[in-house]
């Protein structure tokens, strides 16, 4: 008789566990109590499934062959003991035992387990607004919440949404809205999305795309209240303004699902998840814990956090199943990576922004790239733009952001493996990445990144960032700004909103004598590869007072003068 | 007065020690020998512009905002001086002085350098075949080459090309020539594609593509003439049979421009490029070499091998140019990484293969997987193939193939990544790659490789890859092929050629009686996730002698049974 196993939760990290167990632990009896209907279903997916891009939401929970993951399936496939609508109540851990509530009946049941495994997940936040009750107001966390949601557009009565939050759930559900034909408003109390995710100048980046897509961002807004009548959203009413509704979503925020956990005892951490060793053990020897409900090491600041992703969910499952069944196994934790995708924009973030990395003490420095995906020649090639953050003693990686049309997730991939391998820029900037002209440039953006920071730091070239210039100038600077693009690029790129003389790059050798020497100059063209040149020219020409702007037009994040 | 660095070679690295020279050396007088009409063009997109994706020949050495690249903008935006139709002839070393040939006027004219930098790259090898002097045989390599290649076809007088040689440039051109219309056919000595690149299995999965496409490979085949008639060519004659054709592509490989260097007496090494150190500087100490003329080293071997490519040779070129700017600047060499796509398929490499690393003195083991690149729910997602190799002892990463239509270059440059930093399966298996639907499986493939090669390499798993299947089988061995895919499956995919008995995988718990105990049992699906799942029941049932066949019927590269 193998070791009984219990696990409560059975979305992602719970159904990993169980699989990984039942494969590898030929002994090992193992059940799920799941408190929702539905299993192991992709959560990650769920907007897709209110856009319309997935048709129907068994999609999200089939196998690859079209094989719905429901408790038969389980029990019949997996010989794993599924309990859905089972809602943990109590763990009993003298007794080894866990009490649940059977949602169907209301029938309380036992179940003991030689090692238990806590899987409970997450929930949204709900703010407590007038109005928060009415039925069009909506979170999307889990299957029945995407069901409720997409049945409401289907109904045809909804035109305009408002998202309370710019957070990656809110971001996430644009373009799902927008793809549906709603009007979709934005608010939150900070003046750009995601936030907690992204530095303030990749913020911007991805709220003029959603505006370029008629998506209207309040930022700086408070929410009041969701006025209703006769049951039905009516409208917004923020602190500023009245934002006409038909419908809500509620993307406040997620919360770790610790109430079991904390009535039995266990231990919570200071982020609010589950305190867990790197064996994924809390500080019961026969309890487990992972999934969103936990909290996880930062692989680079050695701090807890808590990174709700379903990604990390499965990796932790598996390394559960492997410590119950007796084979060594830990979890190092995680980079800080996320992604997502509006519209045909990219958004991601991997490690330390710059500002982040210098509150952990290190010495940082950072540079923005714009670069082309793959060969201006090429059909579909696209600018991204790459900030990339590296320590100034060690010269490690140390996080990036990414941000474009162009394959942006590919590139970040790139940089999570970097800071996970300690590359240090140098490593980075010559990384033999495989290039060939559907796939990359001949210098692959991430290697213009690192090349571009190596020459930041060793003093070779003098760069503002976007978000520096413009703080600087705020702040009385007052460079001129040596524009370098032809005429007609400046019409139709738009322009910064400073002091700037166009001198198209290839008469900068003969007309450089008409700029001052004894002002600040920052270059810039596009992108500022131009830029850089005209930086090296007017350095060879004596100049001593210049800057590159990083990025250049492409990188600006806040509003041109057209 | 600053340093004159004379440059041999205005292509990749050569242009782009000069530019890179002219940003950071604010005196260095920087001038540029090639012997071509063309300049810092992108010889690999030559392939796309004979296939006419990219449209004018322009393109390919346009600056992304369309100037040409050429010695007007090179002189007048750069200051560098550039001599095209110069081809070098002689180093003078004790007079530091080159003597080149202006090719238009025939004259001789000298060039002193304090520095120089020999960027000779490479040439097309043209087997001295009877035939191979006719018109339409061609080599694909400069930008000359391909202006040739696009005119005969542009006559609409070229119906059947015929390829000679499989490897890399030739594949590359399968595709072009197909968009164009023509019937392709392929002869080379081995039997399958790019035999230099990647293993047996991987160039059967790029043969397969092939033949879908309905492209004709002949290997083992041996040319034995290109036939002729009235000055037009007829057909390619084999040592089994004659082809007809009217046009030939010879791409049988390159070797590196060495002449001028061996004549000065500087090393050459034992792959046949020059010999450089650390620094990219040869045996003189005031000549630099790069690009596709040099050796470098192998960062998995520390071997010096030879790896001509663009996104090198541009790397490089900024070393050099740092080096002589006096900025010590190393280049740590290559981790052989290789890509190419052919029509919808991706085929890439990096590191070692297992046969490769064992050669090398690793105890390697390997794994093949196949896995969606996206989840199966969203649209465009699409199978990738991986085959990943460590070293048993270190576990660290020794190299990986991909093939597939999904986006396997993505997945190619993590393990670029991996190789560079070092990092082992257990790392890569955590390392935070970012997940959202449209970028990745929850646990992307490749986690999902290095999961599987762990379980492999810790007895998790016992499997045969499929060429070790076949090999086995072929040398006597007599296993029962378990296939748990559905009835449905079998038809639309196709079985293996041998004992196959099939027990969907719902309904093996039931039906394993029926199976031997005493005979070995090779388990498997579509992808073999399936066949993992079989696997671990079969153990759990008590069968002994049970193995997954690694990437199942997909990840198969030979004929199947339909």
């Amino acid at each position: 008789m193998g070791k009984k196993v219990l696990i409560i939760g059975g979305v992602a990290c719970g159904g990993k566990t169980a699989a990984r167990l039942m494969r590898i632990d030929s002994e090992a009896e193992v059940t799920i109590l799941e408190k929702g209907k539905y299993l192991s279903y992709a959560g990650c997916g769920l907007p897709f499934y209110v856009g319309g891009v997935v048709k129907e939401y068994s999609d999200l929970m089939t196998t690859p062959i079209g094989i719905v993951r429901d408790e038969n399936f389980f029990r019949k496939v997996k010989h794993i003991n599924v309990h859905t609508s089972h809602m943990a109540t109590k763990i009993d851990r003298k007794n080894h035992n866990v009490i649940a509530v059977d949602l169907t009946s209301g029938q309380e049941k036992n179940f003991s387990y030689d090692k238990l495994v806590i899987a409970t997940g997450a929930s949204p936040i709900r703010l407590p607004l007038p109005g928060s009750d009415l039925p069009e107001v909506f979170t999307l966390w889990t299957m029945s919440d995407a069901l409720a949601m997409r049945a409401a557009i289907d109904s045809g009565k909804v035109k305009r949404a408002v998202i309370i939050g710019g957070g990656l759930i809110g971001m996430e559900v644009v373009e799902a809205l927008c793809n549906r034909g709603l009007e979709v408003s934005v608010v939150d109390i900070l003046d750009r999305p995601l936030p907690a995710m992204i530095d303030p100048a990749f913020g911007r980046y991805l709220l003029k795309a959603l505006q370029s897509k008629g998506v209207h961002f309040y930022g700086e807004e408070r929410v009041l209240e969701i006025v209703g009548h006769n049951g039905e959203v009516k409208s917004v009413k923020t602190d500023k303004r009245e934002i006409p509704a038909d419908m809500v979503l509620m993307a406040v925020g997620v919360r770790p699902n610790t109430a079991i956990a904390k009535d039995a005892g266990l231990e919570i951490g200071k982020s609010g998840g589950i305190l867990v060793d790197e064996h994924m053990r809390t500080n019961d020897p026969d309890i487990y814990a992972g999934g969103d409900c936990v909290e996880v090491n930062h692989i680079l600041t050695g701090r807890k956090t808590w990174q709700p992703m379903g990604s990390v969910a499965n990796r932790q499952g598996r390394v559960i199943a492997d410590n119950i069944a007796g084979i060594p196994s830990t979890f190092p934790g995680v980079a800080g990576t996320a992604i997502m995708r509006a519209f045909e924009y990219t958004i991601g973030k991997t490690g330390l922004t710059k500002e982040e990395a210098i509150k952990e003490g290190y010495d940082a420095e950072a540079v923005t790239i714009v670069n082309s995906d793959i060969p201006h020649f090429m059909p579909n090639s696209a600018l991204i733009t790459i900030r990339l953050v590296a320590d100034k003693k060690t010269r490690r990686v140390l996080g990036a952001q990414v941000f474009g049309k162009g394959r942006a997730d590919k590139r970040l991939d790139i940089l999570v493996t970097a800071v996970t391998g300690g590359l240090t820029i140098d490593m980075l900037g010559n990384t033999d990445v495989a290039y060939a002209p559907p796939y990359s440039t001949a210098l692959d953006p991430v290697t213009h990144a690192a090349n571009a920071l190596k020459n930041k730091m060793d003093n070779l070239m003098r760069s503002v960032s976007p978000l520096e210039l413009k703080e600087k100038i705020e702040e009385g600077w007052n460079p001129l700004c040596v524009d370098v693009r032809t005429p007609e690029e400046i019409i139709t790129q738009g322009q910064l909103p400073y002091d700037c003389v166009n001198i198209p790059l290839g008469l900068l050798w003969e007309k450089a004598s008409e700029l001052p020497k004894d002002r600040d100059i920052v270059t810039y063209c596009k992108i500022s590869v131009r830029g850089w040149d005209a930086y090296s020219i007017l350095r060879r020409l004596g100049f001593e007072k210049v800057f590159v702007l990083e990025g250049g037009i492409e990188g600006w994040p806040f509003e041109l003068v057209k």
